[in-house]
C-alpha cells in the first residue's frame, strides 16, 4: 500500500534529517564506545545528591499524573527569580518549549531571524511549522546584535533567535547591549533570549528579571539541563509577561510533565549550594580544556557557558576529522555546523578523568592527521 | 503594553479552556485535599517494585540526555509485540502523541471525525491545529461504528478517533468489528486507534498487532499510564506502518523522553507478572465499585477497562452534585462531558482503602441530594 497520501503539505515538504544526532545513536551506527562523554553540553559532574535522594522518595508516586499547573516549581521559581508564578512556564527541556513558543507565532511563510550556525533545534522546530529563516552570520564568533537587528527590520520578521551565552562558540553580550537589542526591538517582534548557559555565565550578561516582564515580545529560555544536571529530567522555564506566558496554555500537553522531574527540578533549585560548587567545576574544567587546547597548539576562544569552543585554524573538514578520530578513541566532542564557525570544535567541561582521556588522545589525533 | 499582536491567527482563536483540570488543581481551587484519588483513571495499586528499584538504580544518569532513539525500549516492544522497532514511536503518554498525530494531518479546515464526549484531550489537539471537527453520537454508550464511518465517508475526513475500550464509558467492540471498520476505511483517512485501557480488556477487543502493520492509515495507541501504574512517567507508543512512524521523525521533540521514564517503562515492560497481578486487582475493584454503585441503588455499566461508569439515572446536573459533593469528602471521581453519557459518574479501580471511603461517603451524599 502506498505512504498515507494526506499528510499536511507542511509535513510532506519536511526533511527527516534531525537536529542532532545522540550520543548513544552514534555509539550504535560507528559501533565504538563512549568513555568520555563531553560532546553534548551535559553535566558530568552530575546532579546534586539531594536531587537523587528527592527522586528515590518520590518515585512511589509516579503512578499519579503531575500536577497540570506545576504550581509547586513555579512558586520556587517565582521566589529564586522574585517574580510572579504568571510570569513562569515549565516545559519540557527548552527544546520542548521553543516548538512550542515558535508554534504560537509561526505559520506558513512567516519570518524568523537567527544566526548562521545557531542552535539547529531551533531551527528544526520554525521549520516544522513552515516559517522562513533569515540567518545573519556571526561577527567576530558573537551573534551579531547589529545585523540581527537590522535583518528583523528589513524582514518584518515575526521572531528573532538570540542566545546568550552563545552556543556553540560560548561568547556573550554584556546586560547593556541585551537591553538596548530589546528597547530598540519592535513590539511585533517575539524575542527567543536563549539563557540555557546562564548559570555559566558572568553576571554582568544577564538583565535584572524584572527588566522585561512587561513586555509581551520577550520570552527568556532557561534550563535544568546544563549547569542543574538534569539533561535526562527535560525541564526547562520560560520567564515572560503574564499575557504571553498563558498563550502556552492552548497548546501545551498539559500533563506533560513527569511526575519525578518536577521534584528533580525543584530540588535542583533549592540546593544552590551544589549548584556554586558546579559551577566553580565547570571554570575550572574550562581552563583545563583551554589548556590542553593551548599545549597542542590550538586556540581555545573565551567561553561564558559549559563548554570551550577550540580553534583549530583549519577548516570544517579538518575539525570533523578531528571529531571523528577523537570519537573512535571514546572522546565523545562536537562541533558547529557552519563555516566559519566549524573551524573550531566544541568540548563540554566534564570530571577529571573525560579531561584526562582528552589530554592523552588529542597529541595523537592531530599528529594522525598532520 | 499591549497583548503581543502576531500570535498566528489560529492561536488568536484558541479559547483558553483546558481538557482536564487535574486533582492538585482541584483540591487548590476548591479548598479540600483529596483522600481517595479515583477519578483520573491512574493506577492506585502503583507500579511494580521492579520499576521502582529500576528507577532508584538509574537516577545517577539523569544527567545525560536519554538516547533520542529509544531503541532500547523499542526492541523490548516489538519483542513484546512481535513487530519491527520501525513500527513503534515512543513519545510523552498518548497525550503528547495525539498532538503529534493530529499535526501531521490536520491544518486549519481539516476535517476530523470522533465522538460525542469522547476523549476531550484528543478534540484539544485537533482545535490547537485548526482542524473541523464532526462528533457523531454515542450508541448504547458505546463510540458508533457504522456512524463513525458513515461520517467519515459524508465528509471526506481525514482522521478519525476510535477508542477501544472505550473511555469515559468503558464499554468495547469485539475485534471483528474493530478489523471491519479498518477494512472499510478509506485510505485517505487517518485512523487513531486509542487502546490506552488495552491491558484491562478481554482479548477478544483486539486484533493481532501485525494485523494492521501494512496499513499507513492505522495508528494504534498505547500507554504504561494505566495499568502499568506509570502515569507520572509519561510514557505511551504508537503501532503503526513505517513509513507512517517515520513521519513522527520529522516533528518529534527528538530528546524529549526523560530517561527515567524510559527506564521505568522498560522494567514496567519487563514484569509482565506484576502487570498480571494488577489486572486481577483491576478487575476485583471493578466489582467492588459495582457492588457499591448497586448497593445505592445505582446502575453500574459493564466496563473493560480500570474504571467503571455508574448510571445515576438522572442528569448531568446530578452526576455533577454527587461529583461534587464526594469531592468535598476527599473523594475525587469525574464525568463524562457530555449527555447522555453524563447521566453516569466515572470512578476509577484502587486500592481497598479507597473503595472503603467511596462506599461510606456515597449513601450520604445520594441522601443529601435527595
Amino acid at each position: 500500500m502506498a505512504a498515507f497520501p494526506r499528510f499536511t503539505s507542511l509535513i510532506k515538504e519536511l526533511p527527516s534529517t534531525v537536529p542532532f544526532v545522540g550520543p548513544e545513536a552514534l555509539e550504535r551506527t560507528r559501533n565504538y564506545p563512549i568513555i568520555a562523554r563531553i560532546g553534548a553540553n551535559e553535566s558530568g559532574f552530575g546532579p546534586a545528591p539531594s536531587v537523587l535522594a528527592a527522586i528515590r522518595e518520590a518515585a512511589g508516586d509516579i503512578w499519579k499524573y503531575s500536577d497540570s499547573e506545576h504550581l509547586s516549581l513555579r512558586l520556587a521559581l517565582a521566589e529564586h527569580h522574585d517574580c510572579k508564578p504568571e510570569n513562569l512556564m515549565i516545559g519540557e527541556g527548552v527544546d520542548g518549549l521553543l516548538g512550542m513558543a515558535v508554534r504560537l507565532v509561526v505559520s506558513p511563510g512567516t519570518t524568523v531571524v537567527t544566526s548562521l550556525g545557531a542552535y539547529p533545534t531551533f531551527n528544526y522546530h520554525v521549520d516544522g511549522f513552515g516559517g522562513k529563516r533569515v540567518s545573519v552570520p556571526y561577527a567576530g564568533d558573537r551573534e551579531d546584535l547589529d545585523a540581527l537587528m537590522a535583518a528583523v527590520k528589513e524582514h518584518d520578521a515575526t521572531m528573532v533567535y538570540f542566545a546568550n551565552p552563545d552556543n556553540p562558540m560560548g561568547s556573550f553580550w554584556h546586560e547593556d547591549d541585551v537591553i538596548r537589542f530589546v528597547e530598540e526591538l519592535p513590539e511585533t517582534c517575539m524575542m527567543v533570549l536563549d539563557e540555557a548557559y546562564c548559570e555559566c555565565g558572568p553576571a554582568e550578561a544577564f538583565p535584572a528579571i524584572d527588566r522585561f516582564l512587561d513586555r509581551p515580545n520577550v520570552l527568556r529560555f532557561r534550563t535544568f539541563s546544563k549547569a542543574y544536571g538534569l539533561a535526562g529530567a527535560r525541564a526547562g522555564y520560560i520567564i515572560g509577561e503574564t499575557e504571553t506566558i498563558a498563550a502556552f496554555n492552548k497548546i501545551r500537553n498539559h500533563f506533560g510533565m513527569p511526575r519525578l522531574t518536577l521534584v528533580a527540578a525543584e530540588a535542583a533549585l533549592a540546593d544552590q549550594a551544589y549548584l556554586q560548587s558546579v559551577i566553580g567545576r565547570i571554570r575550572e574544567s574550562r581552563d583545563e580544556i583551554a589548556r590542553i587546547a593551548r599545549d597542542n597548539g590550538l586556540e581555545p576562544l573565551p567561553s561564558a557557558t559549559n563548554f570551550v569552543a577550540i580553534d583549530c585554524g583549519r577548516d570544517g573538514a579538518y575539525s570533523r576529522a578531528i571529531v571523528d578520530a577523537l570519537g573512535a578513541r571514546g572522546v565523545f566532542i562536537r562541533m558547529p555546523g557552519v563555516a566559519p564557525l566549524d573551524r573550531c570544535i566544541r568540548v563540554s567541561t566534564g570530571p577529571s578523568e573525560d579531561m584526562d582521556l582528552f589530554a592523552q588522545e588529542l597529541p595523537s589525533v592531530l599528529q594522525a592527521l598532520g
